[in-house]
């Protein structure tokens, strides 16, 4: 049955390419609020194939935003796990349209690559994960039992499915979900996503004169609310790049040889951060290595500063507030409340008698990490193990994703993170694109990562 | 003749106040295209009315913005000084309409004040020199010559002002000019400002990674430039509110003891500025009174912040970029081009060497300071005290006028700031006001002042 449903995603490689290609071909731009008819129509696509491949009690099913898409098939019962996949239909925006090489929404195949908005994120990895279903139901059926979950709005944010979690509960009940929305390290380091940083998100506005003054004619009486601010952002990390708010490290889980060891071993060098970003050279927290710093150590960055005159030329304005966005990202177990309350007691001992200051959490979540050795995680590491000829890297990345955190505060549900995009797919970009060799392979990765779990 | 003239000012009180009504009608708002033709008829409206005082080569001559109204008279000859009148027929826009208590552009006596857009600033001036003028040359002619360069941009930075004066440096060749764009510090506090402060304004910006980097994928291994920023504006100043520039205070002119006489005899409170401002408590350079240190002392200001994400809410950038507008106030005898030297010197050795820096002077001006000894300071005082009956203050104010500096660079004239409008007259904002018996006071002094010069 294995091999009978890998040999037919083999065979049927070229119609997989094909259906991939028609649901590029949908314009499903989430922020747009005129392209709210393809998004219906990208909703129905993913809904149709989940009734073709023979899943049950398929919906669309209404958020306060963009649907969600729903599809269940339990038949194996309590013998094995039910696993979620998640994936979303929508996708960025295509511009600067002029940047692409071919129009976003007319895919095509140059080379070993697949152009077109979403071939990589995540429409590409939504295809392979139904293509793999598809590969098993025609060939003896599911070696466990499954739960969809396509929703329309990861890429304006989540923002309505953590309301539409909380209210289905029952119906998306599961043991694990299974991410596809991530990528791999490279065409030949396959790689599983284990861990993500949580947030905490604030506003900082600092309140001094009761307008905008002139600067001469104030300028040396009055404390500047722009250079108060930029003295208390000076003062949240020391000169080595460390965070100062008190307590902050307190909670950071320390990492394990064998974690440190594992980090070691990715296949991240400076000098690849260094391309990616366009700086000169790193910087961060002493004493860890860059994919550390990124995976397992929390930070501090602004994120935004606006204050006074900020247009063309010179306006000698004396500003009445300073406003900074400032985000912590968290690892485990630090707590958006610890890090809120950590960074209040920073700014009531710090912040000058002379003015006033206002802090607002916007929002957080706190970090998420999978075992090395839950099921999941075995599962999908001997798959990629059989295909690649190697064992995966087990990464900690630096973002949070909505979902991820939604799932985990909601239902109790760990993800793991799997999809088959690469470092240089250009998502959100102009000419994003999706490798196809490794598509084919993920199609068999997730094959075998069913049959290992079940 | 000057009894005569002091006799016919009084006389005509009310012809005066009703003229100024008539002048304040016309909507002359500079910055709004819109009153183009208001610009042109309060323009007509002042030449109108030096013709018909009798000053000489009356024209409405060109800038490359709004026009500039000359006259002159200068038919004493070399026996007496030529005095530049300055002022400007061009008013700041009404808004917020719905808070005046009566229409900006229909004038309204009320109690001591006339309310109106303009009133004090600085129309009620303008007519306060044309009046005292008029006194003298209908009751035996004027002791002294006179120019007037009645300028439409000081509302909008004097912007064309300045070639304008290059452009015709023989035809504004006098003495020194008195500008009557100032107030006095109290109904009973005749006061003559005789220094105001230089600029040096700069925008610095510094660059981080290539484009605005995801801040979870990237935080913690890149230097943000909204942080490296903070820290370098933090530098700036030491803990006591001290600028810490290399040299900054080296040529800044002591206080003399007399100086610090004068100023501690001003009427200005730290409770006045508290109110003015809505601070709590003043701030600044310690050692200095708040007098002092506005007038007499330079300062750095953060005039503007920008970076990264600024939005309502929240988004999660490490930003590409960070920018501080920052503007020196500078004192006699600092110089704009010491003071860019000294913020490159501090940059250099301040600034992180994983990012980069770019520092660039928008504009500036040296500091202005008149001898309190000077023929025009002295005719002042003495016509202050002979109206008022005390001895002026002689005020050294911490903001710049572009006039003052652009006659000092271009004609090496020296400007004495001196006008009747009240500390609470509401100059830019609305129910703008002139209190009438300081205006009547002020054509007696100016008529006096003219008298002492002669």
């Amino acid at each position: 049955m294995l091999e009978e449903a890998l040999s037919y995603a083999t065979k049927n490689r070229e119609r997989f390419l094909g259906e991939l290609q028609d649901f590029l071909t949908i314009p499903s731009i989430s922020t747009d609020p005129e392209h709210e008819a393809d998004m219906r129509a990208a909703a129905e696509w993913v809904s149709s194939q989940l009734a073709k491949i023979g899943m049950q009690n398929v919906q669309i099913l209404p958020t306060e935003g963009h649907p969600v898409v729903y599809g269940e098939w339990l038949g194996v019962g309590d013998s094995a796990p039910t696993v979620m996949i998640y994936g979303h239909y929508d996708v960025q925006p295509p511009d600067p349209l002029e940047l692409w090489s071919s129009p976003p929404f007319q895919p095509a195949v140059r080379g070993d690559n697949l152009y077109g908005r979403g071939s990589a994120d995540m429409k590409g990895q939504v295809v392979a994960c139904l293509k793999a279903v598809e590969s098993m139901v025609r060939n003896g059926g599911l070696p466990v039992n499954i739960k969809w979950l396509i929703e329309g709005e990861e890429e304006i944010g989540s923002e309505h499915l953590d309301s539409f979690i909380q209210k289905n509960k029952a119906l998306l009940g599961c043991d694990f979900c299974l991410n596809a929305d991530a990528g791999i390290l490279g065409e030949q380091e396959p790689s599983i996503t284990t861990g993500l940083r949580g947030l905490a998100y604030f506003e900082l506005k600092i309140h001094g004169p009761n307008k905008d003054l002139h600067s001469g004619l104030f300028g040396g009486i009055v404390h500047n609310p722009a250079q108060a601010l930029a003295e208390l952002i000076a003062g949240m990390h020391d000169s080595r790049g460390k965070v100062t708010l008190p307590g902050f490290y307190n909670k950071v889980r320390k990492l394990s040889r064998k974690e440190r060891e594992n980090f070691a071993g990715l296949p991240l060098s400076n000098k690849l951060y260094r391309t990616q970003t366009g700086v000169s050279a790193l910087w961060g927290e002493p004493g860890f290595t860059a994919p550390e710093r990124l995976g397992a150590r929390p930070t501090l960055e602004i994120n935004g500063l606006l204050s006074g005159f900020t247009g063309t030329g010179s306006k000698t304005v004396l500003p009445a507030w300073a406003m900074a966005k400032i985000s912590c990202r968290l690892v485990p177990d630090q707590t958006v409340k610890d890090t809120a309350a950590q960074m209040r007691a920073y700014l009531k001992h710090k912040a000058p008698k002379d003015i006033r200051w206002e802090l607002t959490y916007l929002h957080g979540a706190g970090a998420a990490l999978v075992s090395d050795d839950s099921p999941g995680v075995r599962a999908m590491s001997q798959a990629m193990k059989t295909v690649w000829g190697k064992t995966p890297h087990l990464l900690r990345e630096g973002g949070s994703i909505g979902v991820v955190e939604q799932l985990q505060r909601r239902l109790r549900v760990d993800s793991l993170l799997s999809g088959f995009g690469l470092p240089d797919c250009d998502a959100h970009s102009p000419n994003e694109k999706q490798h196809l060799p490794t598509w084919y392979r993920g199609i068999e990765t997730l094959i075998r990562f069913f049959y290992n779990l079940g």
